[in-house]
């Protein structure tokens, strides 16, 4: 693997659109999440505003459209993992931001993004977080614990965004 | 969301474990892969030889794995998503590899995966491709097409390579 002089991202999230994510929410996007060493409350107002108007949505007409204007739900993940280096053939994770300010960070996050998606879609339709008769939510996984995850997808469309 | 100076990749693999990712695999690994711009038949070897080794699976008894130990099969995923960068709430893909050479190296990758999980299964029972009674095999979605993904995981442990 090429050695390059690294990026310090301090957070960096996967997004795929998705038919459906059990347990867990219908229509929408899972958003796997990973912060770094460093990583503050600073950088979760823009996060969010990035994910949740991100056009990585296709709507019925097949438009790319934020999940925000879908509207859908959103799955969010903690993903350690995804902060990884290669070390030889196992991963290393000295980069990834300690337990308990992730937790903070994390929780942070999903209320953010509640908020947010309940605001949209209010000023979407006035109709409040339900809307076109849909249920839209944020579901979240819990920090720190394996999550059993099913996912189904029209055609994944990962995306890779870091902050 | 931070404008750093842009590291280079020439390829990017998202991986995942699972426990089953229909229409294709049953335990093994889902393995996204994006090229860019510049990248050449020289990054495969390396490519697969990280990918195959990594210990990125979980054995019966717990402990971190390569997909060739456990044995494991592959299913390969083009994602040109993956390298795109955001512009305003839009994604651009101008440093994705064209669409003939992408082809031409996942065409490739597909076979050195299967060459290397052939060799590697051989090299670790003698048995060949088919060790402890489970067939291990690499499938691939079609590239340039949309997929249907559905994928099971006990975690999915996803990892962000780059090469």
């Amino acid at each position: 693997m090429a050695e390059k002089a690294a990026p310090s991202p301090l957070a960096r999230t996967v997004l795929q659109q998705c038919v459906g994510a059990r347990l867990q929410i219908h229509r929408g996007m899972v958003i796997y999440v990973c912060f770094f060493k460093g990583a503050t409350e600073e950088i979760l107002p823009k996060m969010v505003s990035a994910l949740l108007s991100l056009r990585a949505c296709e709507s019925d007409s097949g438009r790319l459209v934020s999940v925000l204007d879908l509207p859908g739900s959103i799955l969010l993940v903690p993903q350690a993992t995804l902060g990884g280096k290669t070390k030889g053939c196992g991963m290393q994770y000295h980069g990834n931001i300690g337990k308990e300010d992730g937790l903070r960070l994390y929780s942070h996050l999903v209320t953010l993004c509640r908020e947010g998606l309940r605001d949209g879609a209010a000023a979407g339709s006035g109709a409040g977080p339900e809307r076109d008769g849909a249920r839209v939510m944020v579901q979240h996984g819990t920090y720190g614990n394996r999550q059993v995850l099913k996912l189904d997808t029209n055609g994944p469309h990962t995306h890779l965004l870091e902050f």
